[in-house]
């Protein structure tokens, strides 16, 4: 393609000059639609306090409050034109406003300005994701209490560097995912609580000499307080950037676990079989399952931390308060939301769905003298060997049970004894998977006891 | 907003369950649209190639591509009835062709999978995006050569640290932009150079045993060559990661322009009117000009860095071959590049309607002793002296002017004298910002002779 | 330079071969030494768990308690001889252990492993920061409220898009950062909450068969309680990326404010002067000072920001539970920590020594028109006109004045009656910039009262 | 730990107060010491040039010239005493040399300024690097090219989704990396030619009065030109940045090529053995072999894109010409590079070292029906069925096949025949994996012959 057919091309998107350009990198109703909802709470909560306060009268406020619910109901009804002329969402509900009910729409504004209104909506928003990130995480954590109950015992290889490093059970594995997705639902509180500040009130930047009542707007849209410092509230993306910190770090969670479930999928693992519902197959490969979910949810920490970086890179070094490119918040964010929110659902989904392959992750816990570290622990804790001894040892009964082409539990006690006298009948107690995991009792270890234990509590806990 | 609540929202959203879940986070009809003609060319490529290799018969390829024309008319005129059901681009034009066509339409697919050609759709669309960039590239260079011709002369302050440090023209500094954007320009074709690859025939990973003619195919759609290696073929995102970079350095430069010009907007700095098409005013305070565009422009970087950010997470530890994950692809690109091609065009009116405040400019290059190092180097290069001993007088002769609250080529001779007496008359040639600029004639330097000869280069690189 | 020289170059570094390539990548005494003290006192804690458990007997606890003083002291002196051959810290340590003490040294690491003493050592280094972040967000934070109680009442332009919008008070501006490092502070706390978990005892990942008692360490430690699974306590750097988030919304803070004192410092702007001590002059031109710290502070968001981005990347798809990646964790904490403890302590001295030009603060409040709105606001408020007529009413009166050339406070009541006859002498009330912010007495407005108002309250909070 | 304690800590580290803060924010001798060789030889040239033009005497030049070679020779002995007061390797060197030769130093610094000398040493660093990565890119592409000549034939399943697709060839896959790093040498080598240009004489922003010689001092340090703009030429960090992209873009190809090493050391694929010198067993599981290098390889792709995500961050909005904040680009270069070089060598010793487990690799590509696309391809080839009935009848034999407990070449033709009549005995040439990817002779397919076509190709290019 020739520099000049390209040149159109390019040419072709702003073919009508100056004006089409500005307006496309200016105007935000393409995306700002999304705060519609928000936009129409914050502006009756704020004409309530108008009237409450003696600012604008009572029939202004209630013809404002009633014309506002008639445009939310036309939005949501799709019968709402929107016009990218009028810029942003708030300038259109404004307009049709004054369509429906006239001069007293004009009076709406008294005491705020669009700085302060777009920090209150895009807040409000922030604040539904966060909740409904909540929602999600408890759901999926219940799914996962649900694998860990039923493979409570279930035993599996423990990796370290994707190697089978001791034995583990199921239901411990599943159950270190509900801590970490724990910690992702305590994030989110913590900064729920913390952006519960109301901006509405700020006014342009410098607050207003209308004697507003900023308790009660905020009171009435559920903030804890309206925050503090006007100037600061205008300029402030805090709380976005924060939702965006605890996406990543819980996407991060979502790319680990995927990940896993990509490998366990594998035909050289087969440790889970996933439903058919989230995964792809081919008419002429019959065992072949392509985990397109899993692979989905591995990648969404890209968009999502992308997004991440790209707010944090807009903030860098904006001067107060207010500055244009602040509007690249929402895009980011909007994005961000979805897809955690698409994520998690998924995942929820595919864990209510898989099986575990009990069997093939019994035979892989077994293999590799995966017990080989309790033997030797066994050697320190009941002959009183020292590390070094009990290493020496251990590996000789390795070697020995390698030679033989066994496995260590299937050597006889003899056999043992010519390799050092002191071991008895005992040792088999801890030899054998089963043994193994059995005999990880320390608060948190991989014993059933401890599993069942840490699971009676989550479940008290989510409720 | 009570747990119950949100989880609702969230439960709204997937209401339909697992399956809805999986169409959500699978399909990518809904963004993969954008390459609907980027598929049907290269299909009608291969499928003239199928033809000429004897693969099908040249009545079946000629339906195919007569075929395939319909559809793109029909997306073109948005009258295609897009399903998502049918997932992506690639089904959704090949179940129409089929419609059309009928049985023929199943012959397409032959030596050929969707790996490859989803490879193949995006690369040419990058491609496309390649060739845009550098036309929008050529165009802002012209605007700022435009703006360095009218100015080769001015003088203004050269910041550094944002403190005047010297003195230099308005053309030098419009022309420090033309030498990042050149080198823009200049990565733009190399990324383009590496990537014209043709991925088309890799099949699904392996190859085929069709006997098909690559070289066709890749010379067909413009390419330089097929590919070398199937696999890497359908794993390969390098050409979409490049551009990325690209990207996000060229909006780094922009973001540098952007925010001298909102600096420069400033009511304290005064140095460019931007025009109103690319500003907002205030109805009540006319000197008020809010800087939008360059705002807007210097966040950009925000989002495209952001991409590239999101894309090289993605491709983190893929194994090879094609993952699921490569489906996030598409969307960052789409993104970056949209709003690149916007930020350099509203780059480009903006700079083709700003003005310089040439008095303004002259004033502060001015100010604050800016000649003073023209001095000392007039002492080192005519008289001698060692630098240490030239800071010296000069420090006393600005201490001197200061004291009489004038500036250094104010001072007299005498006065002059008295501080060392090797000075004479010709060390009034380097005072003044208009002696200072001239003097500069190093090769690069900022006297208008350079700015000038510069500005003669370009004009003939540009063509 | 020919590729060969720069093949020899390269190969220079690992002339010896593989084995040095391997020493370089996998050893990490070069950086994890700085967890030393971390790792002393952790080894301190489980010794004396293991006696009064009766795992070990009360001498040999003794005994390493005593020699891990002795090492601690020797690292502390200096006279520590680290060795690459021994890998990491804690080889190091147990080596040295061994020489002081002998045999009782290898019974230390009974009931834990290499991966729980890392995760415990780290978070306590991470706590350590975390508190340390604390400090140093105090300290700064009484730093900006001495500024504040200085300037409550002194006028200066509020900005938005970098143009003057409505005038605000130095005192409220300064506050408007209280707030934003009073939300990192909250973070910082938050994280710490969290984190509070000890992971030592979770062995190498399944826990152990040792009757350990994890409560009694963790307490030793200082953590709230022990970690609740043993294979997520091995594998979560959860911690670590919640520090690295905080201080990245952190420093973007810091880059706001630097910007701010970057472009104040300006001859254009000059609103403050920074101290000699926090800038650099030149030797012959006595009015510049370049901003070096704060265009350094402005900078640390780059290598902080940068090093989350790092670690989530390393994080992102690793299965459970430990894989190697992860010793890349601490170097990229290291940097940011101690860059963005330099970043406070360069900002916090920058904050005390400067001073606020007052005059050129309320020279620039009051140009513009700045108060055009208050006028407005003053319209709708006391004569009940409608937004849109305020506005027109407004706009004459600044054409006005701005036709006569003086400023809207100096218009006679005439004049204004003139244009709307309602107008009468309290309007002159709200002109002029400081009746303009003596009026903005909403909760969190810029009126002195209001901003004295704040001051006390985080002169309490901070305590 | 109180907060008390805490402040105390940091308190601690910046105890000399101010001074001692600005020192360590604002000195970078600590890291550009690495600049030193290129420092003098950049100085080295410019004496020499001064003295060509007559600006100094040749005495003087050659004073300098002499005086520099000892400096140089004092610091590569260890025998120089850095000085943290003079701040940066510039200064230090200068303070030595004036030392050494006294009053000619001074006339060193004629013609430039500390921010054109930067740029250069800082540029003659980056170009060392892309010339070491050249020769390692080269090295490491030598030994993959081994590897694949070893086993062009060697049969090994293809992946999709790490689901077995179709069989390739051990060395087709090896191939695949080989043109993955091939494009990264290119990136390199386009990165090395497009910075060639000195920024030496651009001297403080603006150029300089004094008679240099750009072409001259350029041509001596191996650039192709004088850069073409001064104020450019002191704020251009692009040649860093487009390192850091280029990096990042290998590293992930690094990590991808690590990951697939991880998994196919597993004990579930044991697809490969890596040798004992890049990974790290256990005393007592003898078949355990962490594969340590692979995994911190591919962790390294976190530090170096968070070193180009922080450097691009740095840059973002950045007015010109030189701030204090591009102090900041030296050690995410360094760190970057250093990391990229041992990454590099380190895949190169484990690609020489390791070996292909031949017989696993065959079992796990005749494992689930890898062909069956082979016998569709023949049906729609041979036979010239549609595609949808040809996936019919393999869907049929391979149901059957699997109900035989046998691979689809095990069946005999009659009951192949069963299922469709037209299938004939030359069906056996495409089943089996040996013939389907010998098959596979499309041009970059698996076929052996096309491999070894690409490895003959690759293996002249690389000389």
């Amino acid at each position: 393609m020739s520099n000049k057919t390209s040149n159109q091309m390019w040419g072709g998107r702003f073919a009508a000059g100056p004006d089409a350009i500005m307006e496309a990198i200016n105007a935000s109703i393409g995306f700002d639609k999304r705060l519609a909802a928000q936009d129409i709470v914050g502006s009756r909560a704020h004409a309530a306090m108008l009237a409450a306060t003696g600012i604008v009268s009572d029939s202004d406020a209630e013809a404002m409050r009633e014309g506002l619910l008639t445009v939310l109901s036309e939005i949501e009804r799709g019968e709402f034109a929107f016009s990218t002329a009028l810029e942003d969402i708030h300038m259109n509900v404004e307009a049709r406003l004054k369509e429906l009910i006239g001069e007293p729409a004009g009076r709406l504004h008294t005491g705020r300005s669009r700085n302060d209104q777009v920090a209150t909506d895009f807040k409000l928003w922030v604040r539904d994701q966060l909740d409904a990130t909540e929602g999600a995480l408890r759901s999926l954590m219940r799914a996962l209490l649900a694998q860990a109950e039923a493979g409570a015992d279930w035993v599996m290889p423990g990796f370290t560097h994707l190697q089978t490093a001791q034995p583990v059970t199921w239901g411990h594995h599943m159950m270190a995912y509900v801590e970490m997705f724990g910690r992702d639902l305590s994030r989110v509180r913590d900064a729920r609580a913390r952006m519960n500040e109301c901006p509405l009130g700020a006014a342009a930047l410098a607050g207003t000499s209308f004697p507003i009542d900023r308790e009660m707007t905020a009171r009435e849209l559920g903030f804890d307080r309206p925050s503090a410092n006007s100037l600061d509230a205008v300029s402030d993306r805090d709380f976005a950037l924060e939702f965006l910190s605890a996406a990543s770090i819980c996407a991060m969670h979502l790319s680990r676990f995927a990940e896993e479930l990509v490998i366990w999928s594998s035909a050289q693992f087969r440790f889970v079989t996933l439903s058919d519902r989230f995964s792809t197959g081919s008419s002429i490969m019959p065992q072949k399952k392509n985990p397109d979910a899993a692979e989905l949810i591995r990648a969404k920490i890209g968009r999502i931390f992308g997004a991440n970086v790209a707010l944090m890179t807009v903030m860098k070094g904006l001067p107060l308060t207010y500055s244009k490119d602040m509007q690249e918040d929402k895009e980011q964010v909007f994005d961000a939301a979805d897809n955690l929110m698409l994520a998690l659902a998924a995942m929820d989904g595919m864990v209510r769905d898989m099986s575990a392959n009990r069997e093939a992750l019994a035979a892989a816990a077994g293999s590799g003298f995966s017990t080989a570290t309790d033997l030797a622990d066994w050697l320190v804790r009941v002959l009183g060997l020292p590390f070094r001894e009990a290493h020496h040892v251990t590996g000789t009964l390795v070697a020995l049970a390698e030679k033989q082409g066994c496995d260590l539990p299937d050597l006889t006690l003899e056999q043992m004894q010519e390799v050092h006298n002191g071991i008895d009948r005992t040792i088999f107690d801890v030899l054998g998977v089963e043994n193994s995991v059995a005999s990880r009792t320390s608060y948190g270890g991989t014993a059933p006891v401890q599993v069942r234990a840490q699971i009676a509590r989550w479940k008290e806990m989510l409720g």
